[in-house]
């Protein structure tokens, strides 16, 4: 079948009901979903377009277009511009396997640090780009200076002060290719200052942070992490230079610094004239309360406030930035100019353009409960197959860590979960300490959801559990 | 007057001959050029519509339109898409002023290192970027390696065997942020590999080079450099372990290394196992005879090739590229993933596309005549105004050498080139050894002409000649 007729149209909706106080565009999203997963609709099969469902839906083109929308971005359907939306191919692969016979092969992919990159605005993207090289002054295609174009430092800006409490002018902001280059960015300028340690979370996501101070001639102190994140007393012993902190959202594990712990860290950082870097790498994926404002905001004296976009539209855009105070601003600009001589700038504007023209918070609006709906899914199938797991930092990101049962050892579940086609990562790859207190010393997973639809995440939990049981 | 109306198009072109040799497109551009210079034509004119025109004249309106690109191209007519053509301010600036009443303000950069950015391919590039973002797999907009994206690495490989004569395949090249971060990348590894010294031509654009040497702990020394090229002797006494050469035309005074040379340089490395970087930084502006081939395709085992679209297409888009030995790419892979984790992957699509669909061989056939007529301009008014000056590499690039007549101080000549609002540099900045050898020690000037419609060029050269006669 090649075509949605108006028959299989109204066969497919049968539950649509107006009175209803489900929204109608999740009316339309769960009538689909179930379609695709009966095989009612297959692999391959067009859906009407959306003025024609709309109107024999009685319903505004908007609602229908706001459920193709979802079902794409869950990875059901496939959109091509110009052309008919398809039910996806991994939708099908994806479809619940009956319990006794999993699907051979079958491979899903909990990895971490990835956005769902099938859900990237392209066509807003585009859109800002058309802006931009249609009305971009000539000299903004020569070489600029080690900040950026002054467009995308007010954007950021005003957005950062608004969505992150950050306290920062146009003149603060410095544009990076992305969150690894800031960071060896900042180390070499520190290092070239006179400092000689610098302290990370641990567990942290060092593979950017160990190498880059090993490059420096840095030495590495870890400092311990609990469910309220950094242990201060430990920074306060630790003689650091630089730390790097993810105080909003603990990487991995989730916990969020509270303000007493924010307080100290500042008071040590000013004391002992030191750096505090902090990467803020996913603070526009919180689901369960307000988000957590940035600690730049408290104190942007000591205070270096990293982001990128990789955690919100893709991380091949390469695009980061830093909010410095004025002492670090001109050595990381040279710092910078010497490594690249700046960043791209078409891409620069194109951002500047996509966060004035509001497209960045429509497509964090979009994709917030998406990833939620995700988390969701993986926690309830995580209780329904896997009771004796217990998860932690669940309120926010992309990820979330499970602790396993005391006897599991977590290289031992993640070898299991490979020969059963399931990818995921134990904790012990991002452990500095050899000496490991008692949290350190717990066996947990890293589970990230951010690229999987929901029937992959039930997938690769009952493989899970499977490859336990086998 | 805000509209060219059929009367004045037939007034502007009187001269149009379809008998004539010249090429009629040729014959509009004169025509306009001639109405712009008279007054005929003033700023802010709109041109008729091109398929008008075409009409009107009986020719194609291919015809027309490569005319007024070219007159976009040199400054002369603005562009804006949807709107009319019009006469550029900067034209109706440029006219010639009465020797006698110089324009007050007139200011002329004869600067090097951009291309002329009001000829970027904006419509073609944005095609480009289109098809990238509406074709390429999902996958490719997550973080990638750190040599860059298959589809680039093929078309550049194939691009540079052709263009440049390299001997690569796809797995030799390696994109990167520009020549730049080509240098840092390649100094880092070459420095934690044991090596200690770093030669350079010198007069060079060590600008680059100097900075980054001292970033990682090497030492630089200068190689003496004539109208041939580096001094071969100089480098094999040098004990440097890496030497970075201009050999398709040396910066800034424009030599081409002969062949016996570069096979010395060769055996050197080769005995040595010291590493040639050769920046070939603009293979592609070559004028009066055929380009020189890169040295990389003579000895791929010890010459790394970095190239960039700097002086092709736009500094801007920080795009550049190594040819490196197997040896060689493993770590400089590994450093670019250190240091910025690859570059941004939607522009090095786009920039694969633009090569894949014949759009980069296009620009550059459109822009070599352009910037040799902004050359011959140079000249011919050089041997008017200033027939002392002696031109020095000018069969190649976008800039060349003058010598200053003995007595003149170059110093002097550019601050007195300054007071009358002329940006021209001397040698001296580019210069690494107090002892100098005579070539070293004479005076000079680097004209740069890139960005600098033929009007603008014959302004600044008598600006120049007035500054030195007051």
């Amino acid at each position: 079948m090649s075509k949605v007729n108006s028959q299989l149209v109204q066969d497919v909706l049968v539950e649509l009901d107006a009175s209803s106080s489900t929204p109608l565009h999740r009316q339309i999203e769960t009538a689909l979903r179930d379609a695709i997963h009966t095989g009612r609709l297959r692999h391959g099969s067009s859906l009407p377009a959306s003025r024609r469902l709309a109107t024999e839906l009685g319903v505004s083109r908007g609602v229908v277009v706001e459920a193709y929308n979802q079902l794409v971005a869950e990875g059901y359907l496939h959109s091509t511009p110009g052309s008919y939306t398809r039910v996806a191919a991994v939708a099908e692969q994806a479809a619940p396997a009956p319990a006794t016979a999993p699907a051979p092969g079958a491979r899903v992919d909990f990895g971490y640090g990835r956005t769902d990159a099938a859900s990237f605005p392209r066509a807003a993207w585009l859109r800002s780009l058309r802006r931009v090289l249609t009305e971009a002054p000539h000299d903004r295609l020569n070489y600029s200076d080690g900040y950026g174009v002054p467009e995308l430092r007010t954007a950021l800006a005003d957005y950062l002060n608004r969505a992150r409490g950050t306290s920062a002018t146009a003149g603060d902001v410095l544009i990076t290719c992305g969150f690894a280059q800031a960071v060896a960015l900042l180390a070499g300028v520190a290092a070239r200052r006179g400092a000689r340690r610098v302290a990370t979370e641990d567990p942290s996501a060092d593979d950017d942070i160990r190498p880059l101070a090993r490059l420096h001639g840095l030495e590495v102190v870890g400092l311990p992490v609990d469910a309220d994140g950094v242990d201060v007393a430990a920074l306060e012993r630790s003689d650091a230079d630089l730390v790097v902190l993810t105080p909003s959202h603990q990487w991995p594990l989730g916990g969020v610094l509270p303000a007493e712990s924010r307080n100290a860290v500042v008071r040590w950082a000013r004391a002992r004239g030191a750096i505090v870097l902090e990467d803020d790498y996913d603070a526009e994926y919180r689901y369960d309360r307000a988000p957590i404002g940035a600690m730049q905001g408290l104190a942007p004296d000591v205070v270096v406030h990293a982001g990128s976009v990789s955690k919100t539209l893709a991380a091949g855009l390469r695009l980061g930035w830093l909010v410095l105070p004025p002492h670090l601003a001109e050595p990381v600009a040279e710092a910078k100019l010497l490594a690249d001589r700046g960043s791209p700038a078409i891409e620069q504007l194109a951002f500047a353009d996509f966060l004035v023209h509001g497209e960045f918070d429509r497509h964090l609006r979009r994709m917030r409960p998406i990833y939620r709906r995700r988390r969701d899914t993986l926690l309830a199938q995580l209780a329904e197959h896997l009771p004796g797991w217990e998860p932690a930092g669940i309120a926010a990101g992309l990820h979330l860590v499970v602790w396993l049962p005391d006897g599991l050892d977590e290289a031992e579940v993640v070898a299991a979960a490979a020969r059963h086609g399931i990818r995921v990562a134990g904790l012990a790859p991002y452990r500095l300490n050899e000496r490991r207190s008692k949290e350190h010393s717990r066996q947990g997973l890293i589970l990230g959801y951010s690229d999987l639809p929901e029937p992959r995440i039930a997938e690769g939990v009952r493989a899970l559990a499977k490859a336990l049981a086998g």
